[in-house]
């Protein structure tokens, strides 16, 4: 499979725009056209996963219907609109020599993507590679096998049709786990490999991996209301930051409170929190604002709860926050509140995170939110991409260097 | 050494271009006033190396001479005149909801430099390092202990001397080969290790690494002679790419000759070539052009010589060469001499190396000729940099997103 993808990356490589887009739209009408095996497919897959006791989330995770194979198809050709990467010129400069040059992007190569339940990310991450120019292998959690085998040849029907080998997006048929090892070592045959799912596989991931890893770790965000606050703002950032949705990377997970803010604002926004279900673990000197409150442990500081649990600390100031922030958090998302523009500054320059906000919320912590179009995950490292990896970050460059005969001196 | 280093690195993000810029000065002016010291202790490391047995050009690799230290001192100087990379903005756009994003540069954190007998590698990755805003942790070559020890003092006595703590640049004390497996495992503690040496050290750090690694492995770089090339630039490129140095990894290995390339132009490069004491193993339709020519073996193909050898095929045209260099090439650096426009950018668009030339001289392949002023070293992989890699090689980015209290629809 490694063999067949590089051959597929390098005729890839020099696929124009048309003709991916072309393609894409083509395998969203065969999603369609094929809607009724893809389904039949995934309730064979809900049966055994029901059989073998996969709790609810789980089978949520696993099951598709009408609506979201229509949003698959529709996903499809979203990516199929988006601006081709390749080629595009990110530099260009002239020596005193006359030499030209020019830095383009160009395809990573050989995309692995390993991924857990939900069969969406056949459809997404196969995308996502082909506009890019990237041919993948894709190997998805045992229990969603036959859906994800039924999406693929939907998918690989679309590209036969516009031209493009099946070899551009292979799927590991097999659902024994040697199959992820010999992906995560395959040197030269893979470029990168991009697990999707929870942090079980993510550690095996990198734990194993020969080849180069864009890997998701935690999203242990937080959001800091400094002294400078506007209380409406305060109330609507926290509220979202947390509730929004509970289970996103970019949901926060611990509210930073500067000593010297009014009490009314820390009040109404913790009331807020409350009122929508949050449970509130706080520091012993907020403990009595309200009665519903219950006190924080230290390991409260540092965990991702994904859930209506939010810790709750007081700082002095901005310096305090930022200190907090580089003890406990991970480096993904944290927003700050301020009307104080150097005190917000400050944190925007040293809070080491991917992502930093003022006076927004973290749940922006999204690709689509960042004008992407798409993501295909959001990259914790700090090498290569960090943030929501869009189709450039599934590029790389090359330097075209152009002249008249130019030697290097001795 | 890995927590020491981790707090200097929040420290040196934090430090503004004229301290750095000052540290890397005093750091020259002490390597100056310390001559003595560094030379003494090099010819202590000569004599342990003389008698355990090492080869002339390992013994160059390793000496030190008054000559060899005032460049190093003018590297240190040199790389504290360039621009400072961090903060430096790399994307800029704003969102119909009216967030404001900025990506600017961010340094990578902590950098392991692996290094061999070349004395000249501590004060050069220092430098790089400290100016990118990076803490380093050097581990070089057992041959060059004490070198190493004595470079390293005046390295850090200068960064004190403008305030900069000496955890921002550590030297592993020790000579075991333990050290550099630590190094290597240090996930957490390290963010990428750059390796900088021949192939088995660059070998052991990919098999071992457990961080992310910046390496250089081969340079099989061609020269491509289209039908359409002016026979001057030919002769020159030709000769320049193989003999300017024969040792560094972008000089060119294999010729390449469009098989309707006028038989005067052919027998004019290879003339000069064999004229300039190098040896070319060639494809047995070019023996009969000079008695000096010696038939080439299937193991020519993809050889790096790193020496005054060559090999020279028949093409059928550029597709011919694009074909031959996407089988044996390593992807490093490849060159077309042309006229012919639509030919070199065919050849310039479908042969995947990190840098392809146009009527220039592979050995152009080196940050100071980009313009990058220095480089740590020319990255052979795919991912986060790709050929020489200066000052902007060493940082990440971080996205700052400026709001009014906007809050993400559910």
């Amino acid at each position: 499979m490694g063999r067949a993808a590089r051959e597929a990356a390098a005729m890839l490589a020099q696929t124009d725009t048309a003709a991916k887009a072309a393609a894409l739209r083509g395998a969203a009408g065969r999603v369609r056209e094929r809607a009724g095996a893809i389904l039949a497919a995934n309730e064979a897959d809900m049966a055994r996963a029901a059989a073998a006791g996969l709790t609810g989330a789980m089978l949520d995770r696993l099951r598709l219907d009408n609506a979201r194979l229509a949003g698959i198809a529709a996903g499809l050709e979203a990516v199929a609109a988006l601006p081709d990467p390749v080629g595009q010129v990110i530099g260009e400069w002239t020596r005193p020599n006359g030499l030209r040059f020019t830095q383009v992007r160009v395809p990573l190569g050989v995309v692995g993507i390993i991924y857990e339940s939900r069969p969406n990310v056949t459809a997404d991450a196969a995308a996502l590679c082909l506009m890019s120019g990237n041919a993948c292998i894709l190997r998805g959690g045992a229990e969603a096998i036959e859906t994800n085998r039924a999406l693929h040849a939907a998918v690989v029907e679309g590209l036969a049709d516009a031209g493009i080998t099946p070899d551009a997006v292979q799927l590991v048929p097999t659902t024994d786990r040697a199959a992820v090892g010999a992906i995560l070592r395959a040197r030269g045959l893979i470029d990168v490999v991009i697990p999707r799912g929870g942090k079980s596989l993510v550690a095996r991931v990198e734990e194993e991996a020969r080849v180069p890893v864009l890997a998701h770790l935690d999203g242990v965000c937080h959001v800091y209301f400094d002294r400078s606050a506007d209380p409406a703002k305060a109330r609507a950032v926290a509220l979202n930051s947390k509730m929004r949705r509970t289970g996103v990377c970019g949901a926060a997970e611990t509210l930073l409170i500067d000593e010297v803010l009014p009490v009314e604002t820390t009040r109404a926004v913790l009331g807020d929190l409350l009122d929508a279900g949050c449970e509130l673990r706080v520091a012993p000197d907020l403990l009595a604002l309200d009665p519903r409150l219950v006190p924080a442990s230290p390991e409260d500081w540092g965990t991702e709860y994904l859930d209506a649990i939010m810790a709750v600390a007081t700082v002095p100031g901005v310096a305090g926050a930022i200190e907090h922030i580089a003890r406990y958090g991970s480096h993904h998302t944290d927003a700050i509140v301020a009307e104080d523009d150097r005190a917000a500054e400050r944190f925007l320059t040293e809070v080491d995170s991917a992502i930093v906000l003022h006076n927004a919320s973290t749940q922006f912590a999204d690709g689509g939110e960042f004008g992407f179009g798409a993501e295909i995950g959001i990259a914790t490292g700090r090498l290569h991409a960090r943030g929501p990896v869009g189709l450039a970050g599934l590029t790389t460059y090359k330097t075209v260097v152009r002249g008249d005969g130019q030697v290097r001196a001795p």
